[in-house]
């Protein structure tokens, strides 16, 4: 299988769903609607959208209401780049090569465009209420969304991230707690919403909730590895800004052999769940092991 | 009626409500969590809780989803002012004599607090999909909080507002915009999702928007008019700080007499629309003209 095309295919299929959900730019509100859409097109590769899809498919789901999620996973994720981006917190004038939201439309609008997109997130997925009939699995799949990109999900990890800048010092729980949240929660989410919708039990969407958490922490320590060994044109960022920056990192605490031995181990879990499922979708498996496996 | 002894006993009964939800000031996000708990409890009259409650009250509900909603309406009318302070849009490091969040906090959890009550105000609400028998009910609730509170209400109109800063030669139908949307969109809020927690029908839920519309738009009118005639003592803030910062007013287009008269008129006819229902609630009428007659 050829993951790069493959998921450049699957991400336009998602592109299609998020794009149906943006706001028209008209309106005296005409700037808030283009820097919401300029910050969501800015690309990205879908990553969790395309989770919760394949999730979704993997319980053979046949919801209406996965759509509306789709689109909202990812406000989700933009505007917490968006505001990421901000002066006052990573203070990034480019992403991917573009101008981030801030720099191109100003500090204000940033910080409106960012809760534009959270807030519309949450409309745009209770409109999923009015077009399921399965009301429990819509309300169930609102309140893991809710949950984990807020302050005991993403929000949380982002704060504790924050604080533990130029900290060396910091408690491999503490590092634990971030990297589980920050990165982790919404990977969570996508995976889980997707089997929500897709019918699973209470008990599958608890294993798929491991998985989700194991593929999220692998990813963030791989993330730290590459920062370290990677090639800073394939990567598109400074190699060695995480030491730059002083930020405690997994390699720091492990090394870079022990903490590749735990990315393994990690993905190994975490697909060895997942097959123990009486379901298959091998699309998925393939793209748990990508998501570890990239260099970029 | 005393009413400003009314509204305080009201808005101690609506904190009570309010701090249920708030998070315990513990864990890694603790400094998170006490800057969102700092920004809701730094005061304010719980305008919003207390409509919420006498409209609920108006049609003689006994839903167990009140609560949550109350606490959540709190939360975002809190968010809102949190980043409306921010350096980047009004850059206040005072709201009731007391340092603003950002001021407090630190910028980066200015902006962090903000978005955290914003979520976590979604994250309330939908808890009451699991109190609350009526799921209908919450649900039609939900949507009018994330849509009043969204791109098409609030947010949309506090990104007009910015963007019409310094412009004295704004339109009359962007005022309106402005007005409509920044200030009445919440209290329109407020008062649909205590009229359908409440049991009311799809029509008296819309007649309540009426009320509520019109009540927002001429609280925002006396507002201007304060801020021409009022006495800087008693409002305590700088009479003649529209003037100052150059911004549109409704005083600007019409004259006070004028402002004033439709001050009158709208809360006339809101109050009429609220009579023509076949239910009581005396406190909720006195409430709407105090609203209005208020001199800070």
């Amino acid at each position: 299988m050829d993951m790069n095309k493959e998921i450049a295919y699957k991400a336009s299929d998602a592109d299609r769903m998020i794009y149906k959900f943006l706001p028209a730019e008209k309106g005296y509100q005409k700037t808030l609607f283009e820097a919401m859409n300029y910050s969501v097109m800015a690309g990205g590769k879908r990553i969790r959208p395309i989770l919760m899809i394949e999730t979704y498919k993997l319980f053979g789901g046949s919801s209406q209401a996965l759509e509306p999620f789709v689109a909202a996973i990812e406000m989700i994720h933009t505007y917490s780049l968006v505001h990421d981006d901000l002066p006052a917190m990573d203070n990034d004038e480019l992403r991917r090569g573009k101008p981030t939201t801030h720099a191109k439309y100003g500090e204000a609008m940033g910080i409106l465009a960012g809760d534009g997109l959270l807030n519309y997130a949450f409309e745009v997925a209770l409109g999923a209420l009015d077009v399921e009939s399965d009301s429990r699995a819509v309300a169930r799949a609102l309140q893991v969304l809710a949950h984990k990109a807020g302050i005991n999900g993403m929000i949380g990890g982002q704060v504790v991230d924050v604080e533990s800048e130029k900290q060396y010092g910091i408690s491999k729980n503490r590092l634990d707690f971030i990297y589980e949240l920050k990165t982790g929660a919404l990977i969570e989410a996508s995976m889980m919403i997707g089997a929500i919708l897709g019918g699973a039990t209470d008990d599958e969407v608890a294993q798929i909730e491991q998985v989700a958490a194991k593929i999220g922490l692998a990813f963030q320590i791989q993330d730290d590895i590459l920062d370290v060994i990677g090639d800073a044109q394939t990567l598109g960022k400074a190699v060695g800004s995480d030491e730059k920056n002083q930020k405690a990192t997994y390699v720091i605490f492990a090394g870079v052999d022990k903490a590749k031995q735990e990315v393994a181990d990690l993905t190994d879990e975490a697909v060895g769940i997942l097959q123990d499922l009486p379901y298959e979708n091998p699309f998925l498996t393939e793209l748990l092991r990508w998501l570890v496996r990239r260099d970029k």
